[in-house]
C-alpha cells in the first residue's frame, strides 16, 4: 500500500497531468529536444516519455521526427518539437511609453506584432484597453485557420494583484485599483482569462526561461522603465511574497538624507535616484526630453566624452551600485540582469556599479554574482507576458481543445 | 504505465522514505497529533497513515495511544506522539557572548543544557571546540540508556558553507575559513556529522517551525547579536541563494554618507547603524560596556525616561525602520520577527520603526506585514540548531538504528 503514496498526496490523475504539462513546457522552451534528453532531464524512463509524447502528439501539441543524420552508430532518438502552427497566445506589453501586442506560437516564436507609442495624455484605462483589444482582434484574425488561441498574457508597469489582473498601483500611469485584466478580457471576448503580471516579474521569468539567466537558479532582474522594477528568482521560482507584490527593488530606500521625490510618495527610493528623470536631470537635459531615446542619447554623449553626461552616469551608477550591492547581499544570486532602460545605464556606468559591489558586498556572495544585460532586449517583458499566457496550457495540456479544430 | 509516473521522477522507495520522514517531522513539531489530522494535513487516506505510523512505531520513533475522552460520539482517532525518550540530538549555539549546548529530545523538549560565557579573548577555534566537545560529552553521558543520539546541529554567528560546516566569515570572532563543523565532529567522536548553520538562518527556521511564525509562508527574521543577521523564509523555505550565504540583511547599505564602520570592512551597513555598539555609543555608554545586559540597561533607562537612552533608541529605531521597510518592499512578507538583542531594541523603538514603514513601504505590501518579537527568546538559535540536527532523521527515518538499542 505504501508504494502508491506520494508525499504531497496528489492523485495519479493530477500527477499525470502535471507530468504531461512539464514535458510540453520543456519542449516549448527547448524548441526541439530528443526523447532521450527528455527522459534524462525529467528522470523518467524512455518508454514513459514515449507514451507521454504520443498523447501530446495525438492532442496536436507536439510533433516527432527523426533528427538529421549525425554519423553516429545506433538508433537515433526521435526529436520532439512544439506544434507551433497549432497553438498560440496573445501577449500584451503595457509600458510607460508604448503599447505592444503580439501573437506568439507554442515554441516561443513571435509570429506577428503591433505597436503604438503611448502618449502620457492617453493613459486612462478605457483608451489603453481599446487600443490593445483592437490589436488583439487584428492578431487573432491573422492567425492561420488551423490554429487555436490557448491563452492571453499581459505585462503591466505597476503592481498587479495575482488572480484577477487588478492593477493595485501603477503610479507611472496614475492607476490605482483599476480592473485592467477583467476589462481587457471582456473587450477581447475570446472566452479566455487575461493573465496579468508586473513587467519586471515577467521580464525576470523571460530572462530565466529564454534569456541571459537560463539555468541560473537564483537571479535578480532589474528593469528600467521610467522607474525601476525588480523580478527576483529564488530557487527557480519568482519571489512573489505573501500578496504577490514582492521583488520591489525600486522602492528600496537608498538615500535617506536628501533623496529625490519618488512616484510612490516617498523620497530617496532606488528608482528616484536611478530612474530616467534622475539621469536626465543630472545630465542637464531639459524637462521636455524623456523616454528610451533620451536615455540612450545621454549614454551615447558620455561615450563621446561629454562631461555632463559622464558625470550624470557616474552619479547614477553609484546609486545603482548601492542597490545592486544590497540585493547581492540579500539574495546571494548567481546573476544580476539589467533590463529595459537599465541596459544602457549599466553599460554606461559599469565601473561605478562594480566599485560599489567591491566595497559593499561580502566576499562570499561577491564570488558568485555575474552581471549581465538582458538577452531579450526590449522584448523581455513581452516574452514574459507570452509565457504567462501559455501557463494555463502547461497546467492541463489535454484540457485545451487544440486537436478538435 | 503513465499512472506510476511522478513529475520529479523519484522512485517509489524514495517517495516512501520522504513520506515517512514528512510524517515523523509533523509528529515531532506537533507533539501529539491524531491520525485523522495527519491524514488531512498530508492529503493521504487514514489507512495509509496507519501503515506509516505502524512502521515508525516499530522503529521506536513514535508511540500511539488513545486520546482522553472528549464525550463526542464515534471511535476516537489514535494520537501519535514522538518517542521522546528514544531519540535525541545535541545542539550547540556559538554566539558572540556565550557558548550553549543542549540535549534535545525528539519532539523538541530541551532535556539538559550547559552554558558558558565566552570572553572575547577566548575566541580561537581550538578553545571554542574544546569547551563545546566537553559539554557534548557530558550531555551524551547524561542521556538515558535506551536513547540514541540521531544528529548534531550547531548555530554559529557568521557565514557558513553549507555541506561541511566551514565558517567562511565570522567577523565577530575573527574567523575566516575555519573548519569548525569538521573539527567539532572529530572531537565529539560520535560518528555523526556536525551540521552547522548561520545563527539568523536557524533562528528564522526555529521561529517558523515552533515560534512566532508558525504557518507564515513568507517571513523575515532579524537577529541582533553584536551585529545583525537575517534569516528569510520565502514560500516556506529558507532563502539561501546560490552559495547558502543569502539573507544577509545586516550588510544592506543604509547610510551611504556618514555611515559607521562595519565589521565587514565597509561603512553604513544596517548592522553598523543598529548593532550593539551603535546603540551603546549613541546612549553615551562607555566602551567597556557591552553584551545583552548592556543593551537591556539602555532600553530600561529609556523606559524610565533617561534622555540620552531615549534619543539613542530614536536614532537606532529610525535606521532599523529603514532596514525593515526595505525588506518588506523586497519580500512582501506576512511577518517580520525581531530576535536576539533586537527584541529589546524593537520594543524600545517600535514608534520609529512603524513611522518608517508608513513612510517607505508601498501600501500593498504594508497591508500584510505583521511585526512580532521572537517567541523563543534567547533560545531561537539553539532550537534552530536542534532542528538542523534532526534533519537527517527526517530524510531517512528508518536508516537511523533507534530501534536496535
Amino acid at each position: 500500500m505504501l508504494k502508491s503514496v506520494t508525499v504531497d498526496g496528489r492523485s495519479p490523475e493530477d500527477s499525470r497531468r502535471a507530468s504531461l504539462g512539464a514535458l510540453l513546457r520543456r519542449v516549448h522552451l527547448a524548441g526541439a529536444v530528443s526523447r532521450a534528453r527528455l527522459a534524462e532531464s525529467m528522470g523518467l524512463n524512455r518508454s514513459t516519455i514515449m507514451a507521454m509524447t504520443a498523447e501530446l502528439a495525438a492532442a496536436g501539441l507536439v510533433r516527432e521526427d527523426l533528427p538529421e543524420l549525425t554519423g553516429r552508430a545506433g538508433r537515433p532518438s526521435l526529436l520532439v518539437r512544439p506544434a507551433s502552427d497549432r497553438a498560440y497566445v496573445l501577449a500584451f506589453d503595457i509600458a510607460v511609453d508604448r503599447l505592444v501586442a503580439a501573437r506568439v506560437a507554442l515554441g516561443g516564436a513571435v509570429l506577428e506584432r503591433r505597436e503604438a507609442p503611448r502618449t502620457r495624455a492617453g493613459a486612462d484605462l478605457d483608451t489603453v484597453v481599446r487600443v490593445l483589444a483592437e490589436f488583439g482582434r487584428q492578431l487573432h484574425r491573422g492567425a492561420s485557420p488551423g490554429s487555436v488561441c490557448v491563452g492571453v498574457g499581459a505585462s503591466y508597469c505597476g503592481m498587479i494583484r495575482p488572480g484577477d489582473g487588478m492593477v493595485r498601483f501603477g503610479p507611472d500611469m496614475g492607476w490605482v485599483d483599476q480592473a485592467f485584466g477583467a476589462e481587457l478580457g471582456r473587450r477581447l471576448d475570446l472566452d479566455l482569462p487575461v493573465l496579468v503580471g508586473n513587467e519586471a516579474h515577467l521580464g525576470a521569468l523571460a530572462e530565466h526561461q529564454r534569456g541571459a539567466g537560463v539555468g541560473v537558479r537564483n537571479l535578480v532582474y532589474l528593469h528600467g522603465d521610467v522607474g525601476v522594477g525588480g523580478g527576483i528568482i529564488v530557487g527557480g521560482e519568482l519571489l512573489g511574497g505573501d500578496g504577490g507584490y514582492g521583488s520591489e527593488v525600486g522602492h528600496m530606500l537608498v538615500n535617506p538624507y536628501d533623496g529625490r521625490p519618488c512616484g510612490c510618495g516617498s523620497r530617496g527610493c532606488l528608482e528616484a535616484e536611478v530612474g530616467e528623470r534622475a539621469l536626465l536631470d543630472a545630465a542637464g537635459r531639459p524637462a521636455d526630453r524623456f523616454g528610451r531615446e533620451a536615455v540612450r542619447e545621454v549614454v551615447d554623449a558620455a561615450d563621446r566624452g561629454e562631461a555632463a553626461a559622464r558625470e550624470a552616469l557616474r552619479i547614477i551608477g553609484d546609486w545603482l551600485g548601492i542597490g545592486v550591492a544590497n540585493v547581492i547581499n540579500l539574495f546571494n544570486p548567481g546573476m544580476v540582469i539589467f533590463g529595459g532602460m537599465l541596459r544602457e545605464v549599466y553599460l554606461g556606468s559599469a565601473t561605478q556599479v562594480r566599485e560599489r559591489i567591491a566595497a559593499n558586498v561580502l566576499p562570499v556572495s561577491r564570488e558568485r554574482a555575474h552581471l549581465r544585460i538582458s538577452a531579450l532586449g526590449d522584448d523581455s517583458t513581452l516574452v514574459g507576458a507570452a509565457e504567462l499566457g501559455f501557463s494555463r496550457l502547461f497546467t492541463d495540456p489535454l484540457g485545451t481543445p487544440v486537436g478538435s479544430r
